[in-house]
């Protein structure tokens, strides 16, 4: 089945202690589709402007992703400088120039308004909304935010998260939109006014599912060298949602399984710069990494062992 | 099998967002026990002053740990005023006033010296490099340290990892002295100047443990209500040690075990001040949590479920 996401496709300049790139493909909308076509059908909507370089998509549109939702419009492309320091910890935002981006008006082409599964990345909550008077009842619509969002349009996203089924979101966002420092509680905050299913990201700590009352948590794939953190926590939603599309199945050990495969996708995007890495694996690298988890947190019960 | 530790034994002060104690029992050596005695025998090795309240050690004994290394001298108790703050993620220290604790020479009795598990919790590393000429043979020795000591006797340190089996520090300590900022870099450095086993403890974000080519997470209980995190690394160690002392078994399967004992007694410490939680639970309390922490990281094989 395939998933339908909305998000930003931008130009990014990146600097980490192990090396610089200028104007390589990024944004949360090139980053979840890099990472859910490995594993279901995407479809993209966003805009660039004219300077964009469209064969750098070519990857993309190969493994799948219906790009009949991005615009060319006249001007230029969303860009974002960024660098991190030595403990990649906290991307230092260099420029942000928003460009075609800042009069994005997300429009859903005809055949994607029945997509099953609908990712709203980071964009204006009020664009979230938008796009969701646009669709024909998803069997399920998540969504991301950030702290500039949180800041700015608070009451939108109240009222966006009412009509979504499940929202991600990292740590330090979760205690900014409920004004609870506990992640248990943060999740029962957001859990009361909508959303049935919350996953807070904690980068390089792992994340979180919420839901119900069960907790289920996925560490971050303990790498020796993390490259470029950018992109990380699209990459991980890609895996997520793309593995629920590929699947179908919202049972709560498919939504378990779907985490790790989110943090799978999540630990291969920042072995390199942009997209690079998540257009070499195959799906099976995926099942070698997911494997992996499973050996990094399985303990045996007593006397099953030794 | 019982478990010898030599370490501090304190009275704490401890404020917290949810409330404040004054010169309650505290001090690596005080957690260790009253953790591990859950599991198995501890003979407990330090010093306190003529003003310590022995009385309030009664339930330790009373749980089996053997006080017959515990000196009182003349002088006053250390004692340690700290307090957290509304995050409760880093402890500021008001005062520490080492009284007799400046001057602490462990004395191994002649009866614990055949101990099979020795752990030597946070105290200068010559002297827990003495504590070991003292001993003969365990089957398993492991340290602590802290910053302090990094920073103020690190070729000490260095000599004392050379004879022991296992260290367990928490991420910070661990990149202060190896200089690496990556932890699985981090461990690899300790485990090739000796320890076979490298546990690296993260707080609130968990756990680590390195051995040979493995790696192994837990992740800290996501508790709603953390009320003084005082001790909870001093505590992890007794679950961590008790087990493997009760088991006599150092598997990897068991020592996987192990982490998630340790980890479970952790999170109980945070839940009351001192060790006062420590001294009500049972054995089935430990076991329900650790069926807790198995639900919080379990998921199936595709197919498996739904």
């Amino acid at each position: 089945m395939p998933v339908l996401v909305v998000g930003s496709v931008a130009l990014d300049s990146v600097e980490t202690p192990f090396g610089k790139v200028d104007n390589v493909i990024g944004g949360s909308g090139t980053f979840f589709s890099a990472s859910a076509s490995l594993l279901s059908p995407v479809q993209l909507v966003g805009v660039v402007g004219n300077d964009y370089p469209m064969d750098q998509l070519e990857p993309l549109r190969k493994r799948g992703v219906d790009m009949a939702g991005l615009e060319q419009v006249d001007g230029e492309s969303f860009r974002w400088r960024g660098r991190y320091r030595h403990d990649l910890n906290s991307a230092e935002t260099l420029e942000t120039r928003l460009g075609v981006f800042s009069h994005f008006s997300p429009k859903i082409p005809a055949q994607f308004k029945n997509a099953p599964f609908v990712f709203l990345a980071n964009i204006d909550p009020r664009l979230q909304l938008d796009v969701l008077k646009q669709v024909q009842k998803p069997a399920l619509v998540a969504c991301d935010t950030m702290n500039f969002w949180i800041e700015s349009r608070r009451p939108d996203i109240i009222e966006l998260i009412k009509h979504v089924d499940l929202i991600t979101l990292n740590d330090g966002e979760a205690r900014q939109l409920t004004d609870c420092s506990n992640l248990v509680k943060a999740a029962r905050w957001i859990m009361d006014r909508g959303p049935k299913i919350v996953i807070i990201k904690k980068g390089e700590h792992g994340a979180f599912m919420f839901k119900d009352k069960s907790i289920f948590f996925a560490p971050a794939y303990p790498l020796e060298d993390v490259f470029d953190p950018t992109g990380a926590g699209d990459s991980f939603a890609g895996g997520f949602m793309g593995y629920l599309a590929q699947t179908g199945d919202l049972s709560d050990a498919n939504l378990r399984r779907a985490v790790v495969v989110g943090s799978a996708m999540g630990s291969f995007a920042v072995e390199k710069f942009s997209a690079q890495r998540l257009l070499e694996i195959t799906r099976a690298d995926i099942d070698a990494r997911v494997a992996e988890f499973r050996r990094l947190v399985a303990f045996e019960d007593e006397g099953a062992a030794s």
